[in-house]
């Protein structure tokens, strides 16, 4: 029951459903880089452009496909935000998404951790995402590395909070935890100090 | 084939081989906390006096059959050398152990994540022996929760280099990591900085 363009009948939510579910399977079976729109697309039986249309580009599915906590365009409005507050509001962005709320980053993680194929695509996905989008803004030779070294404080919280529940962090509250680990994103990610 | 005071003969590679084999079965059966010398003891056929022998006390026997890379001694000996250079230290020991060399760490992690018995018989080890060694060393109300960041550094920066695998953080030389990560730790744990 497709038309000629491959819609499905009904509500949108039905579409972007099943659009989700096949850019779920899609990911994982070739990875985040070998994923294309027009496989997922095939895969939930749509045309293209009603992927682009619901959600524009693969980064983005990705994101909403994995519910990710933080997505390119998160990052993009944090780097273009104040400076002095960088950090803190890296990490109160992550904290309330990632930690706050039971997301589906620990599936995510759990998976990453016990499937190569999982491992690989939020690799994928975080290299030539994030990484990259923090390297091109900045424009420093280390600036990879920066953004990793404040991706594996910002893991390790997810580590010790959510996935060890290691008291005092499962307990503690975010705030807390803003204040705390603030300027270790803004020592890492600062444009004049040594990393 | 075990004398009165249950030893088994030959020679005392056999008797640690089996001791330690006998600790892992309890302290995952158990947990860090209800397991007992003489139930490692039992499980192994031989004396708890022998246990103690061969390993002291319960969370050197731990280290052991684990092969943790960080034991309550590394810490009490980083603890006990000069605070300017503390975090460094920290860091080194931890990646020379962890991250430089294939360990079983990297089993006990994958097992903590999928597995909630393993995750609470490590978070116990890590709360009771490695929290509680710093707590009681600086005497500051926070001190657990700085040592608990400190940890979550170095548990982030694993899952980077080890499990995600993730460049350039799964290549970079073991003394950039040092110098890049030690200022973070020496923050967390300081005597006179906010954490």
């Amino acid at each position: 029951v497709s038309t000629r363009r491959g819609r499905r009948p009904g509500d949108p939510a039905v579409t972007r459903r099943a659009i989700v579910e096949a850019a779920r399977k899609v990911f994982a079976e070739h990875g985040y880089e070998r994923a294309t729109i027009r496989a997922i697309a095939a895969a939930a039986g749509v045309d293209p452009a009603l992927v682009h249309h619901h959600f524009g580009a693969k980064q983005e599915l990705f994101v909403a496909a994995h519910d990710l906590p933080i997505s390119p365009a998160t990052i993009e409005a944090v780097l273009a935000g104040d400076e002095g507050t960088l950090g803190e509001r890296l990490v109160r962005a992550y904290l309330t998404a990632a930690i706050s709320e039971r997301t589906p980053l620990e599936a995510l993680v759990r998976s990453a951790v016990s499937n190569p194929t999982a491992r690989d695509m939020l690799r994928e996905f975080f290299e030539n995402e994030i990484l990259h989008r923090f390297a091109d803004r900045v424009a420093r030779p280390d600036a990879r590395m920066r953004m990793a070294l404040a991706g594996s404080q910002l893991i390790g919280l997810f580590m010790m909070r959510r996935i060890l529940e290691l008291d005092p962090i499962r307990t503690a509250d975010v705030e807390d935890l803003v204040a705390a680990v603030a300027p270790t994103l803004d020592r890492y990610l600062g444009a004049d100090e040594a990393a």
